[in-house]
């Protein structure tokens, strides 16, 4: 695979003075349209120890415009990195629309280097490498441009470089290198098997020869400057008007229907329920932090269903230095410039603590569906997002349980009522509640779609009945202390 | 100070719940209308240990909408936290305008804690309760309610809530909590001499106390809404239109005459200097690195001044996993909502690394004073808020370097055609630079005010003669070896 990156090419001085111009112009041309579509780019800069990666980042910053491009390198990580799933520490550096981040190490480091140096086998690897496709491709889907760079160099050439950095003393990137020199081999071999397996359209790889540092910048920018313009023009072919909104067969039978909603509690049983669970719980949340493991629970529900309820009793039993509640309303504008999830992203919550969202990423295929904000494909590609996020933050070791709080129609009616009657609770209850229960069939086919796309072993929903205000609390603390038991 | 707090005053469970619907009806109209006057709020909640502040958290947490309202406990730090100036870590949990935060744990901890266990003098103990009162009063001037709550229990209940904590068994506070209980005396003595030194009228200290918990909430809430309800009256008090702005007596004679415009530097030399500092420099940083030594430059100049070039000059010697280059221009919403220093805290570095400011705070006594978007008492005191901000950034450590890079009116006229002709330039020059440059007077008047305010022995200004841009780079680059070196 490398074969072709070992041809000896060079660029003379001459001809890269006179490349260098028009090289620049039509790199800044090609940002500047990118800034004004707003399309969100990634320049991940991969390849051989010693090829000088350093230098490509430095050449262009120079050649781009700096007030768009910002440089992230992922080599130190950390705790608070280390305490959340590996994706999170590049969630943090994406670009905003319009902007353009150069990944100097990336998502690709870690697999390849825990396989040359054995600390994974081929199966994780492998794992690795298709969870690393299909993050791209959902960056993809959602306009980003991924340009991946890989600089290869010679055996010969890295330990004649090698025998340079020596010279330099101090550098602890030394010894590092070292190590890369002696295994070259071995990393060239992974690095082929990577490049292979995630090589695909909407992320293409391109080799570069790093020999001589003018062919390989001329090289890098051209194809920045190709891959941004088929970009644009990819954009400019798109239609202007977002196809129609497909109608849809209405629901028949929904998933909701099996909930009995007749379940209540008497307020002594409630009492005492409460109590033993709220009881159970502190300890338990007490007992992750111990461990170390961190907990996520997310509320969904009609509105007026009580999640707000339902979360201070849990909080109310939590010590306060552990949890976080996370409301979800209309995002920043600084979220707005990421992919849905980035705000999601941002709060999970360090190693041993818990955080709990109320309403969630599951706005996109609840409100953001039902109201038109997200294009059907959007919504549509969404589930396997939200499976693959959560999975994530599974396999990291976090536990997370999802709760939908469901009543019935007549059961909000009565509340809406009620809450225009109590002064506190005036806030609650605003033109919006009332026009989203007219959307009441439309939530309903969401609800059922997302529970069937969204619900799974690892990671299942609980419905909760909440027309008995006082059943589903303490359904829902019970669950709890359950899904937090076994996990432990 | 604490023997008003020990009267036994209490709440019987009757009149709590005759007071509890006012409270939060109360409570929950002075949130709106903080919200809607986009307020920020910080309540801390301080006090002795066993006065059960997480009880109060949760009771606010019932009574306020949860939705403008965040809790951030201060006790497991992080390296990142750690990493950076004490301060850093309160800056990242800030409210935006119209929020509330609530703090268990603040600025208050660590400076009691440590006086209390021998970690500090009292010498050291005044100063952090000095720098208390400054950051405090700076929010207080940027429209910020800072409600700080002091929670008091006697000795005696103390010990009695210490054993009841013991069966609790699990919870790691546990000996840190007897570790109080044995020095409870030196703990109330550290904390009076604290709240004396701090109970200023910006940020008034309230002692309650904590001794029956329905007495203790009722007291916080009615506190906290009392507060709430001063700041809207004063605000409404404030006149609407902004004060006229003050006629200016025109500079006669600026720090910036002063500056020889004519100093320049042949090609060979150029070449032969710059290399020989960019090698010292590449090296310095590293040596930084190993020392765990930050290091924060900034830049701010005339438009076409040769910042970004400067900048370069630097960027392509360092290892690029080394430093971030920020560059200023007009904030997020996100930013907007904070105080202005917010957006600069953001960005500080961790130990070892380095950040470059292309512009930076300093642009609220350039562009935002002539430009008229701060008043002039904004602007005033930010020549204070600066030095305050610059004084915590050196104390902790990090190495800062400021330069203005200063140029002639003729020469910025001759650079702005020359921009307008070559086309990877084109981009550099708008109408807003043709409009910046009508008002050369009026930022002389600034940059004067600015250097003559803000220059210090610890952190003095740069200004750099970079009519010739050679010798300005060179000059920036001799001027950065020779303070690092100097701080290593």
């Amino acid at each position: 695979m490398f074969e072709s990156a070992e041809l000896g090419q060079k660029t003379s001085k001459e001809a890269f003075k006179e490349l260098e111009p028009d090289l620049r112009y039509r790199l800044l041309q090609a940002q500047q349209r990118i800034q004004i579509a707003g399309i969100p780019v990634i320049i991940l800069l991969s390849g051989v120890e010693g090829s000088d990666r350093s230098g490509v980042v430095k050449r262009l910053n120079k050649w781009f415009d700096p007030r768009y491009l910002r440089t992230y390198a992922f080599w130190d990580e950390t705790d608070e990195e280390r305490e959340r799933p590996l994706y999170w520490r590049f969630w943090r550096c994406m670009p905003q629309r319009g902007e353009t981040t150069i990944m100097f190490g990336s998502w690709y480091t870690h697999p390849i280097i825990d396989r040359a140096f054995d600390r994974c086998d081929d199966h994780q690897l492998q794992l690795s490498l298709h969870q690393i496709n299909m993050h791209e491709r959902m960056l993809s889907q959602d306009n980003h441009v991924i340009i991946k760079l890989w600089f290869h160099i010679s055996h010969k050439t890295q330990l004649k470089r090698l025998d340079k950095k020596k010279r330099f003393g101090k550098s602890p990137t030394a010894a590092l290198f070292k190590n890369f020199a002696e295994n070259y081999a071995r990393f060239i071999k992974v690095s082929e098997q990577t490049i292979k397996a995630t090589d695909t359209a909407e992320a293409p790889w391109h080799i570069i020869e790093a020999t001589d540092k003018r062919y390989r910048d001329v090289k890098a920018a051209t194809i920045v400057i190709e891959a941004l313009e088929a970009q644009l023009a990819k954009i400019e072919q798109q239609p202007l008007n977002s196809p129609p909104v497909e109608t849809e067969t209405p629901l028949k039978a929904s998933i909701l229907d099996r909930i009995k909603l007749d379940l209540s509690l008497d307020t002594n049983d409630y009492v005492k329920q409460l109590g033993r669970y709220q009881k159970q719980l502190a300890k338990l949340v007490w007992e992750a932090y111990d461990q170390k493991r961190s907990i996520i629970l997310l509320f969904e529900g009609w509105d007026a269903a009580g999640k707000g309820g339902a979360i201070r009793r849990i909080t109310s039993t939590i010590d306060a230095r552990l949890y976080k509640v996370i409301p979800i309303a209309a995002p920043s504008d600084e979220e707005k410039a990421h992919h849905y999830l980035w705000r999601f992203w941002r709060h999970i919550p360090r190693s041993g603590y818990l955080t709990i969202y109320d309403r969630s990423w599951y706005g996109r295929v609840l409100v953001e569906r039902v109201e038109g904000f997200a294009q059907q494909d959007e919504w549509q590609r969404a589930y396997h997002e939200i499976n693959f996020f959560e999975e994530q933050l599974i396999n990291h070791g976090i536990i997370l349980c999802k709760f939908w709080l469901h009543i019935s129609a007549d059961e909000q009616l009565r509340r809406f009522r009620e809450r225009e009657q109590t002064p506190w609770k005036q806030h609650k209850i605003t033109d919006e509640d009332w026009r989203n229960r007219e959307n009441w069939p439309a939530y309903e086919h969401a609800i059922h779609d997302m529970v069937t796309h969204t619900s799974s072993d690892a990671s299942p929903w609980t419905v909760v009945p909440a027309n008995d205000k006082l059943f589903g609390r303490v359904q829902i603390l019970k669950t709890l202390c359950k899904t937090i038991k076994q996990a432990l």
